[in-house]
């Protein structure tokens, strides 16, 4: 965002989108520690004129307020996952930026904040939101404070989320849950086991089951979507020497749009319940419904048609959900490559990011 | 340890030992807060014009010093392990005292008083020995400081643990080890987890194979010794949407006497190398060797004759090997059901405790 002088912003483009990747994936924001990139992305849009910029908690949205007959929202979450080895601070190498949130999704924050800065008068009216709390429980999510607090902000006739994409359209998006499952035991000296019921050993089947759990993949509008199932965090101990009495697995189940969430959990218990006793703990303690894809949509028409390719599912949670509920036609597309979400070597490459700012100044300055 | 006006110590001697066995397990003394327990012991034997008592941390030891040609050292620990749902308090019913640490060791321990403090000439010079830190890994037993601190207040020529041992001579003790595995994997988003591996689906085979060992059952010195393999801790986890990349257990496994710590990790090992694989951790974190029965020591002779029953193999580990390691002659006698030992539902019986109490008191007044 910055020019040297004598340099047009044409001729630092390239490295201009990647610079200022780098510089997100420089600040640190796991979940719940966004305050630090909210500031940046403030200040930053601080500067552009055309926008009038709010602020709640940690969540930053900028508007153009051009009378425009059509409104989208460009939305990007600005929290992460936590770092793992090697990937704490961000690193280039050749055309790539490595570092945790390259791609899930400091490269399509800096997309929205070029386009941001670079867009004065576009075809239609434009509304930037960065939000906070993405990665985490649903109830920590930024856009349910919005909604609560300033819900006019969030007003849009289709909304675009930058999520890694790979450069072609995402559709809809499949629901998450997590399940909070607790095996009990009887506890007793290790010495002499027989006199309790060891509740870690009990994991064992349960993790055969949830590890050999089949993959569904319906079509729906054409686009394939796939369910997981993956326990994501296991607890359980007492004391060196004693048989323990508990072990608790926390599930995170994905599942297709076709599927309501009652439904899902109900699939998923009957999966696990062979492995389950009386004294047992079932939890379902968070959960995000799917969305359908909504491709007739102008905007995500000429989304689509803007990136050259045709959409697929969109396997993920994402805010899409949010969206759809409220009746705003939604789908994602960012830079970066979905499968390296989340992983230690994320990264986001300059052509990419270079891709997706074209399509989208397509879209945003030709949309009527 | 306390009388009504004109009621003499004898006719309250079930009354009295329950009581104090009930005072005890009022004072809680999870392992590492043991002060306040430690304190009351003190306070206690301070009582006892015939002993000489020494502090040494939470670790208190009391000596008579007759000049008797032999001298046994009756050892108890002051810590339990954690409290389950029920058992904080102390609770009586009927003649049964229920409470975290009634069995294991607290009825042993209102015994040791009890004998402390109304035997001031036995046959035999007495060292009461009262420590802390038994109930977790090796590094924090209070024998281990006071052996470096103070290791004339334990010099002895036969030593009894007071652990719970149902009323007979339970003779050696099996060694205990603590292992750590941690399986690894690779971290991905879990809505692609085809891009990672989870590393704690993995301990599925793991668990399998502890949950399948066969316990082995070797008879030593007419002995029967019974060898253990639990899980005792499980821990994973990086985010709720992030397949994880690290799964870890902690196993305790107790090997009979007749093998070294050595022999017996390397068996472990074995049974579990099929659900291992390079980048796997494998640390061995605690260990303690067993001890062999020393049932030809003439203490020892004593004590199993004053029980009238033959002695049996200690298949939990105890301090007794803390004795015999230094060349002590050991075994563990005391009131409590082993069984019991570290359940919810411990308990120890008045009968219990006055036979206990008797057997002891007759070992240390005849035995020359």
């Amino acid at each position: 965002m910055s020019d040297g002088p004598g340099v047009s912003a044409s001729d630092i483009l390239p490295d201009g989108l990647l610079g200022l990747a780098t510089a997100l994936v420089g600040i640190p924001s796991v979940s719940h520690h966004e305050r630090a990139m909210a500031d940046a992305v403030e200040a930053a849009l601080g500067l552009c004129s055309w926008l009038t910029v709010d602020r709640v908690g940690d969540n930053v949205v900028a508007r153009t307020t051009l009378g425009r007959p059509r409104r989208v929202i460009l939305a990007g979450h600005l929290d992460t996952v936590p770092p793992a080895e090697g990937n704490h601070e961000p690193r280039i190498e050749g055309d790539r930026l490595f570092g945790v949130g390259a791609a899930d999704m400091k490269g399509g924050l800096a997309v929205f904040l070029h386009l941001a800065g670079s867009l004065p008068e576009p075809a239609v009216d434009v509304t930037w939101c960065f939000y906070a709390g993405e990665e985490v429980a649903r109830a920590h999510n930024g856009l349910l404070l919005l909604w609560a607090q300033r819900p006019e902000l969030l007003a849009a006739d289709a909304a675009i989320l930058g999520e890694p994409t790979g450069g072609v359209v995402e559709a809809g998006c499949q629901g998450t849950m997590r399940l909070r499952v607790t095996l009990s035991g009887l506890r007793a000296h290790t010495a002499r086991p027989h006199a309790g019921r060891n509740a870690i050993h009990r994991l064992a089947g349960l993790l055969t089951a949830v590890d050999g759990y089949e993959v569904r993949r319906p079509v729906i509008d054409g686009c394939e979507f796939a369910e997981q199932l993956q326990v994501v965090s296991v607890e359980g101990g007492v004391a060196s020497n004693v048989v323990p009495d508990r072990a608790t697995i926390v599930l995170n189940h994905r599942f297709a749009p076709d599927r309501t969430a009652a439904q899902a959990e109900s699939l998923v218990r009957e999966l696990l319940a062979p492995h389950l006793e009386p004294g047992d703990h079932w939890e379902l303690d968070d959960v995000a419904p799917g969305a359908l894809p909504s491709l007739g949509d102008p905007v995500l028409t000429a989304l689509v048609s803007a990136t050259g390719a045709p959409a697929r599912a969109k396997v993920g949670w994402t805010d899409v959900a949010f969206f759809a509920e409220r009746g705003v036609p939604a789908a994602n597309y960012g830079p970066g490559d979905p499968l390296l979400a989340h992983t230690p070597g994320e990264f986001v490459g300059t052509d990419e990011l270079q891709r997706a700012a074209g399509v989208l100044d397509t879209v945003l300055r030709t949309t009527t």
